[in-house]
């Protein structure tokens, strides 16, 4: 039974790739390097119930698993190339795994990722998806390197996804507001090509699973800065405008989790090109605060009031 | 919280590695890659209850762990390099963490494989993990190289984590005998050496996970050959002898999962040679059968009477 249903996501998100000399099927998947790349690698897990509400589709679980792997990449300034799962389930549920294999290889698609590997085993439902990518050496984008004086950007808009993780459990009226920012939960679309383009210009980059306070938060302890933020530039989808309005907006940009956008940040004299950069390939960009010296995230309000910013975004375990 | 049960486990599995440009601790790993190899992935997953009894120490779990996915790198005849962790446990028990990394750093510390990332998340206890190996191109074992004429071999003895998990569930009396068989349960040695000497010799191979009748199956599906084994010459430890005698141990070594010795052919000329590479690192290795045209696994007596085989070695989602 394992081996039949590895086999059924295997067919469904085939992709061929010269590079898979042996993919799943095997003990072990064999692969052929690039030279002159170094290889980035993440792992991320998602559990019902913790990661996703229950009643997901499994197509959208397939695609969001894949997701939020693609994102660390993304953070990173990575390409993508292969994939391992480790799907667990409480049975053979074989409708569940072709919806998974379904969304998963949506997304994978675009980006002629290989799923080479997996083990399917019984279990409370858990999915864990390990990623593999290539940056040219010392190219990668880390947490690690922000300094004093650089501008802080985010992609895209902020709060979205917990927002629409909000119109779930409220039972918020359907509208195409409302399944924009649902859809922004269940298919996050990772900003993988952004991380590429920022990988000659930014400093410091992360994605923005945990929240802005939180993730720009681990950026200023790894390179041991501080970072003030203006909440009136925080950018929001108008979808959340018009369901939520501003200060609720302005909430969830902080403190929302699993918008999978990235947060980073590049020298005052290079933001405009920044922008440019990411405008080209589609990705806008807001120019949120910037990096100072000290420690923490410090968020202004539009009148120039600092806010009280102890409702961090969540934490696995803490929540 | 999240941040620092990781924290904890990189602490104590840390590897020195030149290839490790960037560990746990950013978004992704950078990593260093060798060049003219090809890397050989694996991901398993161990979830309580079906992979090992409820009871099982934190440093065992550890251990089991890697050497599930050590085994799949040996069955490919790769080096093991590096390793990535998805953990998933009820709450965030720190008593629990520290055992693991303990078992896991043992496990990990003479292959100088380095636990370069990792997630850990609330859930029903379940461990996912993810190896990178490397061996020299074209040069990897795989299950669909058996010839018909080749010699069947394997490491070891068979059966043992079988009787061991027997041993468990049956309050068996304690004795050396009892310790070793739940010892070989808990403590799997991967038989990675073995696998790296095997691959200039061997034709086709596999880990005895699932059990011997099972898994040598794969090899005669994906070799498109059959197998002919005879029972008389399984290898079995003193301990199971003592313990079970001569009927119940052939049963376990046929049917019991668990064991991760190397099932392996090789061309029948080259039989002693494989065993004398073998037994120079301190591995033993048992000729047990050959391939012969057809599919499947026969299995004869010591009277050459064939057996009933179709008690099968155990699958996820069967038993």
């Amino acid at each position: 039974m394992e081996f039949s249903l590895i086999e059924r996501i295997r067919e469904r998100t085939a992709q061929g790739r010269e590079d898979v000399r042996i993919g799943i099927g095997d003990d072990a998947a064999v692969l052929i390097l690039p030279t002159g790349q170094e290889q980035v690698v993440a792992i991320d897990t998602m559990v019902e119930g913790v990661h996703f509400p229950p009643g997901t589709s499994s197509a959208d679980i397939g695609w969001k698993a894949l997701a939020v792997n693609l994102s660390d990449l993304a953070a990173m300034g990575a390409s993508p190339a292969w994939a391992l799962l480790a799907l667990t389930m409480p049975h053979a549920d074989v409708d569940f795994v072709d919806g998974f294999a379904e969304g998963f290889a949506e997304l994978a698609r675009p980006y002629r990722l290989a799923l080479v590997g997996g083990d399917t085993t019984r279990g409370a439902l858990t999915v864990s998806v390990a990623v593999h990518g290539f940056a040219p050496p010392g190219k990668t984008l880390t947490r690690a390197a922000a300094r004093v004086g650089d501008a802080i950007l985010v992609t895209g808009t902020l709060g979205d996804a917990a927002a629409g993780l909000y119109c779930l459990q409220h039972a918020v009226e359907a509208s195409s507001h409302r399944d924009y920012l649902v859809g922004r939960l269940n298919r996050p679309a990772p900003r993988v090509a952004a991380g590429m383009a920022l990988r000659d210009i930014a400093h410091a980059c992360i994605d923005v699973s945990d929240g802005l306070l939180a993730d720009l938060g681990h950026i200023c302890i790894a390179s041991g800065v501080g970072a003030e933020i203006e909440a009136g530039l925080l950018p929001h989808s108008s979808a959340m405008l018009s369901l939520f309005g501003d200060t609720t907006a302005r909430d969830f940009a902080l403190s929302g989790g699993d918008d999978y956008e990235l947060c980073f940040t590049v020298p005052a004299a290079h933001v405009a090109e920044a922008m440019a950069d990411l405008a080209r390939m589609g990705c806008g960009a807001t120019r949120i605060g910037r990096v100072v010296e000290g420690q923490g995230v410090q968020v202004r309000d539009a009148q120039g009031q600092w806010l009280d910013t102890s409702r961090r975004g969540w934490e696995h375990f803490s929540r």
